[in-house]
């Protein structure tokens, strides 16, 4: 599991010449740093003097913060099986009369993958609103970095979106994709301008 | 040390009511992510049938990348380090006639190290436009998530470095972080968006 490797030594994996982990792995880790940045500036603002009138809304993004993160540290390694499977799919011998269905059936849940990291990490940014608009003073900077973090982790998991639906040839199943992962990136885009907005007029 | 840290220990460090480390961390992070794809990127492409006449410049990326992956982790637990400074020089006893000194010079401590990890995460950033360009197409999304993660750890540190420089009273000083730290997040902008374009072309 990524998750129990050293930080250095995650590092090293991922600069090594295996193709996993890869980028794929890294924007569900983005998830996990902006939840887990979001889960600290709820926790520095929970039952401090001041912020008494926000503290259960700050307690309702502290728990759903938490689960992402959990969420999130399962699809690292979730994302780089899902990647393994399309490699050994397309390994499969030619004369296998089940070849095209086990690639296919494999891009597809390497497509889903990422579609869930851009799902959780939009989620994360709608929480860091909620943390740069009533969290601790103190930490909006901290909220702004958990907001930048869930962008890119959007914006990166869209790109392994792309790359996988390229292959897939149930047009349907592309076009929901599609669809969907462009909502997000678009609402993504637009909600990371106004979190930084509310940042920079309280830094 | 933070890098001897399991991954799921740091993040729930991270996660804690303790403001150390945090976003300033997260952002030199970032710049360790972003080079170590770059890394991996380079060691898919190197030597690599039909890659033979980037091999050169290819190896140039890589041994930069290298040395940036080892400088933004140093910059992970540098950032710790400068934030506590602040702390407890903001605890030191108002009598203590050295109190405003060390104030001002642990807050110009904490502004550097961001300005460092802000320059680090910008040079990743040019170095993936090469990789994006020449680099294994097969990779090309790593290319782009190195993109996107980089320029989000200059973002992400712009924020700290604004953060300090609030409390900073040498006007010289405060000037000259303030051109430097623009005209990075300026140019990080633009390349971030040529980089992706290149990548979207090649998915």
């Amino acid at each position: 599991m990524l998750k129990d490797k050293k930080l250095e030594e995650f590092l090293d994996e991922l600069a090594s010449d295996s193709p996993t982990p890869g980028g794929g792995s890294v924007s569900a880790l983005l998830g996990a740093l902006a939840s887990a940045l979001t889960s600290m500036v709820s926790r520095l603002t929970e039952g401090k003097k001041g912020y008494e009138s926000v503290t259960e809304d700050i307690r309702k993004v502290l728990e759903e913060s938490e689960k992402i993160r959990k969420r999130t540290i399962a699809l690292i390694d979730e994302d780089t099986e899902v990647f393994k499977a399309v490699m050994a799919a397309y390994k499969t011998p030619k004369e296998n009369p089940d070849r095209e269905k086990m690639i296919q059936d494999a891009l597809k849940k390497a497509t889903e993958v990422p579609l869930k990291v851009m799902n959780e990490c939009f989620r994360v940014l709608e929480l860091s609103r909620t943390i740069a608009e009533n969290g601790n003073v103190n930490s909006v900077s901290d909220a702004g970095i958990a907001a930048l973090v869930a962008h890119a982790g959007v914006q990166g998991a869209l790109l392994n979106v792309m790359i996988n639906l390229k292959s897939v040839k149930d047009d349907e199943f592309k076009k929901k994709c599609f669809v969907e992962a462009d909502v997000i990136v678009i609402k993504s885009g637009e909600l990371v301008k106004s979190v930084l907005r509310v940042v920079n007029e309280k830094i």
